[in-house]
């Protein structure tokens, strides 16, 4: 029975069919009908006109999409426990040429216009201080949990008023877009690019990201390419986004993984740090405790001395998180 | 009846079967049991000890081996028409952070310690001038062409002699090691790493890379991470690869596109390039001569003004071949 | 009456006779008679092995060190108000290829072992996360503070432990020298190198980089060059150098800036927000103060909204500083 | 009687008063008076707006130059034997974070559209290969020749057709201009940024980067900080350029230095490999005849085994240059 991670899950059976479908010649690289076809698709899913590259890992999303709006001596602001800064081994300062990340607050790993306002407050000292391109947000963060529509409509227009471009780290979007019971375009609000994660949401390891700007995702092409993540059988990455796409499978799958997390919450009461909002769990629970539920066969991540880290996927069997409701109630 | 590219092909039934049989939870990123055994099962194959990791591109293996053998401030001397040189949108600049190529000459894309050695006697102004930290060989070149095991030799020896490493790019090594009849370990010679290809020949998106030193190893796993590079499920990469190299299979596959290579190149007399050593061969051909072929409903790519690639695979149905066979001897 | 930074004091007149002295043909880069002199000088001051560069800004002496002991997958650790952090637009970013600044806290902006084992202790994420390749710390540190012999022996101790590479900003080292009252030797420490700054105390555009280990200072070379820093005529950095350091010039001026800042701070009483240790003073003053400050003719920057910073140099008149000193007992 | 290189030459005793004169508190770093008198000094030399910045090397007004013209996945199409190919340690690929130089041929170390033209037509392969971003030439070129003003006209248009950034090194602009006998403007032609240079005509350390372009002048400054290029005492910079500008000794001295090697080149009949165009002069000699002139005290570089390279400078004395001459002759 685990709770590890949704990076564990399995491949959806619709996922295999599509790359199974996919393997017949077709022009190499990005050049596919399948790859073709992602801009028609994610317009579609947005209402507006996007243009969308496949990337084979997270982090060369978000690292392509900030490349596109930072420039090698600005920076990046982001929570100081998001991905970028603490998971991903320094590849923004690879991707971005040595730009740094700017470090914000915020609860749960959220930033708000007032915790970015505060890091752009303390940029001081002028040519010796490097100065924000960009803000980057977690949907749903480090923690769980979600923007709002309106929360991100604030933190746009901050940005907008500073100049700084907008990218959202979206590796569980589809869990904030399930929780959030808005459309896409409302969860992710006016973002320039977002990385709309697909491989722990059924996939195998596709992710694509998504650009409002044309511009950017033509230079984000060059640097897919030099970065050695244009895939010469692209087709696969391409039929795994579009099988998870279509007919709605993402959304359905993220509300399963969300509602076996929200079933395993729901007896916790004092333990979660944070009332759940998408697939991962924080309970506050001492060394015993974990120690008898692993006892019990449930694999689950420490997240520090004081709480565990219990994450829920797709195809977390029912049983499993009866169990483990159960279980936790019964400590 | 494509001929374009070994990119095209499809994935071999026995990768389906192993990546299928791969998709229930396990460690996530390299931790799992299949990426586990990539060590053992490549030291076997060399009989030497190796270090291995997979990555999803040739273009990552080559900048990944590279970046441990060459600081930012050095070079690495490779042919003028190599793949990293002309086909990789400059990766090696981004991997090796502004390090150089350092073009060198030889006939068929292939070096040799002659043309190497003119590149080292050119290097003469001291600090002012970029030096050599390393050599990068193709095995087959960018003309389908091998390097005999003496020949690895006398480059290996020249390597060691100025102190510079030394990698071999081995997107098709199996149609290498297919056409030599000698071992891997001869076919590879004494490289300090070697990218190890499976994409072009029945996988989907793995590439192995080899070192034959564990701290290059350890290094380039940082570096691999940075470069978003670690595939969450990896499991999936290190499942194709076991299943190409368990049982032969990567060399019974390479043989039948070398094969089919060698017979359309039966009746080429004047018109080839070079006698073909794999599955690339290069044709003179005039324009109303690809025409007619294109005609008669064969893809290919023209290679300049003068002469055609054609490219066999795994899966060349023996009537294409054939065909294309009887077509050229009619043209 | 100007207290706002070394920066902005005169060249000594001894600099100014020997670069005109300096002014004959000689090689050119570091091949001059001048710049050969260097290793052998420092040596004698250190009284160990020493190999010295030149450049013309503590940016490039501090990134020059640091590049020859950071992987740009690695980090430094230093203090999160530290120059390198605040006051270089980044550019360590830029020199070590996006590696990544480890940030510590410490009292008066100086590391201790504890606050440098935090850092460390907070690195538990494996591949995912950068880890530190060196620790930087400033002598004297942004607050004019000084480390003690015993207590750079406690850094580089840690440093060994954990195989990191230790540096010294030493931007304002003659005034640590002159503070501690020890010898050079003492007060670098440890360090593998250290950048030794003369452009504050009496030069116009030279600082020293000092290696302990001269394959580092090789590499420095390489990357010196590379980074448009090997001035062609360098035998004028290599003679402000020596004008300084030769005859003990360089630790006479710092005891003058050092004079004068105590002189002023004689009075300040619980203004000080540290006593002094070297030629910077940081004062809590209110607006009104700073006005009627300013209005007698003294400049100086704000800090921050309690605070301001004065600093001395070697040519601050006694007249001057008796009268700011003066000046504040008033207020 | 040293013919090495103009940056053996001496400091100009008018840039030594200017530097003295300049010895007082002033703001620190480009605040200065000196250095913001420098856009109108430039602006009015070139009869349109320029943006000037100072830097301390030839190849840092380069590298900064180019870096705002050239993304880290473009190229910059030079002459593959200009300095920034074959002098600077590769530090383009540095400042440019792995852009590649794009390697054109041309008579003299000089462009043509159709050298220039030849390069881009061979970059065929889309994606897969680095585009050209900017244009880099040479005034006066390795060999010591200028560009006409028509012949910049022309590859300014190519530039323009093809939206590629032109910079020119004029590391000796002045000889160029001198030996034009034109204006300043034209000497520079449609360039977007000008490398003008001072070090090796009567200055210590300064060259001034001219923008043509005030947003590149912007972009630059933030790198130039990054590349630790910042001098906090920049006014001693801007003090030996605007000693060289105002009243047109910089003219004065190019001139002088080119007579004299036009003196000498005047008795060399043949042996001259282009007829001289500034104070470098390329000769046929062998090794029998260099000894001959070494013997005689004079000091110059081997070019290759067939040539050497004899450069005056500012303060190159009349009778060396007839004593000289007169040997050359006698050979």
């Amino acid at each position: 029975m685990q709770f590890l991670s949704d990076n564990a899950a399995r491949v959806h059976p619709a996922v295999w069919e599509a790359m199974k479908a996919a393997d017949a010649p077709d022009s190499p690289y990005d050049g596919d009908a399948l790859s073709q076809r992602l801009d028609a698709v994610f317009s579609d899913l947005f209402g507006r006109e996007c243009a969308v590259l496949w990337a084979s890992t997270g982090t060369a999303a978000n690292c392509l999409a900030l490349a596109t709006m930072v420039q090698p001596h600005g920076g990046v602001i982001c929570h100081r426990e998001s991905h970028i800064e603490s998971d991903e081994c320094g590849a923004p300062g690879f991707y971005l040429h040595g730009a740094k990340l700017l470090l914000a607050d915020g609860t749960g790993a959220r930033l708000t216009p007032d915790s970015i306002g505060a890091v752009l407050a303390g940029i001081t000292r002028g040519i010796h201080q490097v100065q924000a391109h960009a803000i980057s947000i977690t949907q749903v963060s480090e923690y769980g949990l979600t923007y709002a529509p309106q929360e991100l409509t604030a933190i746009g227009e901050l940005a907008r008023e500073h100049g700084l471009g907008l990218h959202m780290d979206g590796a569980r979007f589809a869990n904030a877009v399930a929780y959030l019971g808005c459309s896409p375009a409302q969860a992710a609000g006016p973002v320039d690019a977002l990385s709309f994660g697909f491989t722990k949401n059924g996939g195998m390891d596709a992710e694509a990201i998504v650009f409002f700007d044309g511009e950017q995702a033509d230079l984000a092409r060059w640097r897919r390419k030099r970065a050695g993540h244009l895939h010469s059988k692209g087709r696969f990455l391409a039929a795994q986004i579009l099988a998870l796409l279509e007919g709605g499978l993402w959304l359905q799958l993220a509300r399963a993984a969300n509602d076996a997390a929200a079933h395993i919450a729901s007896g916790a009461g004092e333990r979660l740090l944070h009332a759940p909002q998408s697939n991962e769990l924080f309970m506050r629970m001492n060394a015993d405790e974990r120690a008898a539920l692993r006892a019990q066969g449930f694999a689950f991540y420490d997240w520090d001395d004081a709480s565990v880290r219990l994450v829920t996927s797709w195809d977390t069997r029912g049983e499993d998180a009866q169990a483990l409701a159960t279980a936790i109630a019964a400590l």
